[in-house]
Formats: structure tokens, C-alpha cells, sequence
């Protein structure tokens, strides 16, 4: 196994794509093949989004380099959704793409060993559910600690949310700080020292971060302040973030950031331009796919 | 269904008191009747803590208000984890406990949608996994937003991470502001207002605040900032908090706040004093309760 940052650069060169597709399903926006059985209960509307998110894993494996399973749209199905996400892991895992499995999880010592061990360490003699997981840095650095110590001794990785895609991150990550500097570049510099010493071949780090791609200023003051971290770059599509944007992000690489989109790719056969959803999520990925590598410049 | 905070007070005044037992089961430190079970694969490991829970649940069920299933380590053992904690959290509700996960999710308002339908919302025909869940506020107003909804809508409560009981959280919730104050001061302030047209009959609102038990002068202050959120006070026992510390957390009522304590009342029975696991956790939640109750003075 491979440091993940050289796995990513791997795959980008491979596929000369960034692009991260993102698994939200939700049983009421299934295609109408699989909608029917998501009404007759929790365990039906599982296995329904299963077989969707394993059928966009199929279309969208030529043109992306990760899938990046919501765990919240699994979990709120029960114990049958987990079921779910694992069997759709284990499946893009097969399929050659890299799972991150977007979780923002962040607790003390002593459980996030728990969240490190659920997501990134292997499930005894079975693989990780996830090459990557997302981190949430509020609890500071004994609770990001089990993840920094799960990429160095079992090759995974993660992204800490640094400056969120949503406009309510603000609340929070643009607070004004006694030094002149807002909260979230603080909390990068602090994934800039964790990071530090985990850096891969290729030059990148094995720990990332997570920056909204609706906030494109933020993004290359992210990259000045985080040179070596690879960025995981959320809000295009159905938020409005655009890959023209996003070329600082990649002044370190062209494998030092990806960009995820969920909804306009998985559910663009919504928007009617193409009948089959299979198709219309391959088509979506390889359209943002080429977009993200010219607005790339490598 | 009753206010959330109602419902605490309620508890509260006929158990005289104010202790929420931490189910955090780790199969190596499971009773060596459920040990054996455990090793043979993670279905059998789940099974076993969730008959540890259950066990801990009947022995508790007359001295504490409420469990805190940490989700954390039941995740850790994949869908087999998931499934033993749903039947943890239908089996305290049985047992007339309230039940709050421990789950301290936070994202964007479509996933965090996700989030409160998981953890707080009806699934289906059944009741919700849990009466109430700790969530964290590192993505602001619009990721707490489906919580506070599903405290007016469902009658749930929440608790929002202000002041964790970690030393490492200060690394992000001590820094100092340009207003002179530090980062989770702001946040008490955030709750306050997401709080603010949530009270109880009681005078207490159903958005509560997560602070360390481990900094008692914090908590004094966190009080003063939010006379009417219910607190959650972990870090008491292999943390390293005490109650005799607490006193001020209760200034608003006696069940304005609640001692969670885990690992000290769950595996209570390898200190030795008493060889019976349900007699010992039983014995150590009836002794804490006991010293909060004369620590609050109520």
C-alpha cells in the first residue's frame, strides 16, 4: 500500500480527472426503477440506494478518481443503511476508485480511536471501509490525533473541515481573532503541523483540507497558507461553486486537490438532458472532469 | 410527547437525579462472560455489547435519568455495531430511560437534514433512535438549523459542543478573539439565540450546550452566558472532573444540568470492589448521583 497522497496522484494521472463524485441518496430522488421498492420500508429503501450508488459507481469509474460516500444519507436508514454503505465501499473499492467516506467526525482521544477504527483502520481481516475520511478540527488536536496516527501506520488519510462550503460556516470559521486572522486560518494552520511530517513522494500530505469551492478567494489563501495539503474542494453544482474558480487550489499539483460534486452528477438525469441516470451520471463526471483539468492548467 | 427539557425535569424529580450513564462498549473491556463472544468476529462482538448495554441499562435504569450511547464505538463494529445500538436505544426507552446519542454530527443543511432524521426524527412507524444528540457547531447556524427543527417540530433536544472536557480542545475553542473574548464563548452566545424560542415549561430550553465537567470555572462562566440551556457535563470519573465542582452549573434548577459519566460507571467492576458488573455500575451511578445531587444543592 501506497502513501495516500502518491495514490491520489496516481489515479489523477491515470484518469486525467480530479473530479470526486459524491454519494447522497435519498430514497425520494431514486430513479423510478428503484423508487418503487425505497416505499416499502427501511430495509427495501437500503437496498435501493445500494444498487443506485453501485450502478453510478459503474458510470462514473472511467472519469473520477474517488467516490465520496455521504454517511449521513446512509445512516439515516439505520443499521440497514450502514449495510449499504458498506457494500458500496467494497464495491468502488473493487471498481479502482478511492473511497473517502465524508463523515466530519471529531470527538475526544479516546473515541475518535473509535471513528478512526469505523472508517479508515482495516475491519479485522477485511479492508478499510474507506481510504480517506473527513475530520472536524473543533475538538482540537488528542481528537484528530487517531486519524494522523491511522495515516501513518495504516496509509489512509483524511480532510479536516477548514472554511466549509455552506454561508453559515461563517458563523463560526470567519470569527475575527485578536491577531488579525479569522478562525479558519488558524484551524489551517494547525492541519498544516499535523500534516507536516506525512508527506508523500509526490510532495503532498496525507493529511488534507476540506475548503469550499463557493469561496474562491478563500481557496488561494488556503493554498498560501497550506502548500503541501491536498485540498478537498466541495459547493460545485447544486451549490454554485465553478471549476474556473478553482485553478489556485492547484499550484501545487495537479494532484494536490480534488473536486467533489454529489447532486448535479448523480442525480443529473433529473434535469432530462439524458434519459438513463447511468448514463447521465457518467456523462455529468466527464464533463466536470474536463472542465476541472483545464481550469487546472497542467 | 412532552418539551425535552420537561422531560428531564420530570425524570430528575422522581429519581433525585441528575446522572446520564455513557454506554461506551469496547469489546476487549467487556466482562469476561461476554469477552469469550467477542473475539469471534464482529456480529458476535456486536451482539455482546449490546447485551453489556442492556445489562448496564437494567442495572442503572433506577439511579440515572438517561444513557449516552457513544456512537463512536458501536460504529466501530460496521452494521452488526449499528444494529446492537438501535436495539440498546429501544431497550433503555423501554426501561422509562432518556436516551441521548452521542453522535456530535455536524454539516451542511442537506446532510444535516440527514443527520436529525438518523438520530431524533420518527423512523417510520418506530420512535426516534434517540430523545436528543450532541452536535457540533463548527459549520455554523444552517448545520444546526434541521436539530433545532426537529427540537420544535419532534419534541427533541440537542446539545451543542461549546466547552469539550478535552485538553486539546483548546486548541481551537481557547483562541482568543478580537473582542477580547475566546472561541466558545461566541459559540454559548450561537446557542443562546438557537435556544432562545425553545423553553420549556420548566424555563429551560430544549438546545443544551456540551461543557467539560474537567473546567469548572468555564462552566460558571458558560452558565452566566446561557441561564436557560440544560447543560451536558462529561469529563466527570476517568476524565478526571468532580462533581463537588458543579454546584454553579445548577444555578438555573435542578435539572438544568446533567453529570455524564462512562467508563468509571460502566466498568466499574474491573476496579475489583464488587465482582458483579451490573451490581457495580449500578452501585457507582447510585454514588454519583448521590454527590451531584448535594453538589447542585438543590
Amino acid at each position: 500500500m501506497t502513501h495516500f497522497a502518491d495514490r491520489i496522484a496516481d489515479a489523477v494521472g491515470r484518469k486525467r480527472s480530479q473530479v470526486v463524485v459524491g454519494l447522497d441518496p435519498v430514497p425520494d430522488l431514486l430513479p423510478v426503477e428503484l423508487r418503487g421498492e425505497a416505499v416499502l420500508g427501511r430495509e427495501h429503501a437500503a437496498a435501493a440506494c445500494a444498487r443506485f450508488c453501485c450502478g453510478i459507481v459503474d458510470a462514473v469509474a472511467p472519469y473520477a478518481v474517488a467516490v465520496k460516500p455521504q454517511s449521513a444519507f446512509f445512516e439515516a436508514l439505520g443499521s440497514d443503511g450502514i449495510r449499504a454503505l458498506e457494500e458500496v465501499c467494497d464495491y468502488a473499492r473493487a471498481a479502482e476508485l478511492l473511497v473517502i467516506a465524508d463523515a466530519k467526525r471529531g470527538d475526544i482521544g479516546s473515541t475518535a480511536r473509535a471513528y478512526a477504527a469505523a472508517f479508515v483502520e482495516p475491519r479485522g481481516e477485511l479492508a478499510p471501509l474507506a481510504d480517506a475520511v473527513t475530520v472536524n478540527p473543533y475538538l482540537g488536536r488528542d481528537a484528530v490525533e487517531p486519524f494522523v496516527a491511522a495515516c501513518r501506520r495504516d496509509h489512509a488519510g483524511m480532510f479536516c473541515l477548514v472554511k466549509t462550503s455552506n454561508a453559515g460556516g461563517a458563523d463560526v470559521q470567519d470569527v475575527r481573532l485578536s491577531d488579525g486572522t479569522v478562525l479558519w486560518q488558524h484551524v489551517a494552520e494547525l492541519v498544516r503541523e499535523w500534516g507536516d511530517d506525512l508527506i508523500g513522494d509526490g510532495g503532498i500530505s496525507a493529511v488534507g483540507a476540506v475548503v469550499g469551492a463557493t469561496f474562491p478567494q478563500e481557496v488561494a489563501e488556503a493554498r498560501r497558507l497550506l502548500p503541501r495539503a491536498p485540498f478537498l474542494l466541495p459547493g460545485v453544482g447544486a451549490q454554485g461553486g465553478r471549476p474556473s474558480d478553482l485553478a489556485p487550489a492547484f499550484t501545487s499539483g495537479p494532484a494536490s486537490a480534488l473536486v467533489t460534486a454529489s447532486r448535479s452528477i448523480i442525480y443529473a438525469y433529473r434535469s432530462g438532458v439524458e434519459d438513463d441516470w447511468r448514463a447521465a451520471a457518467g456523462g455529468a463526471t466527464a464533463h466536470l472532469a474536463h472542465e476541472v483539468w483545464r481550469a487546472a492548467g497542467w
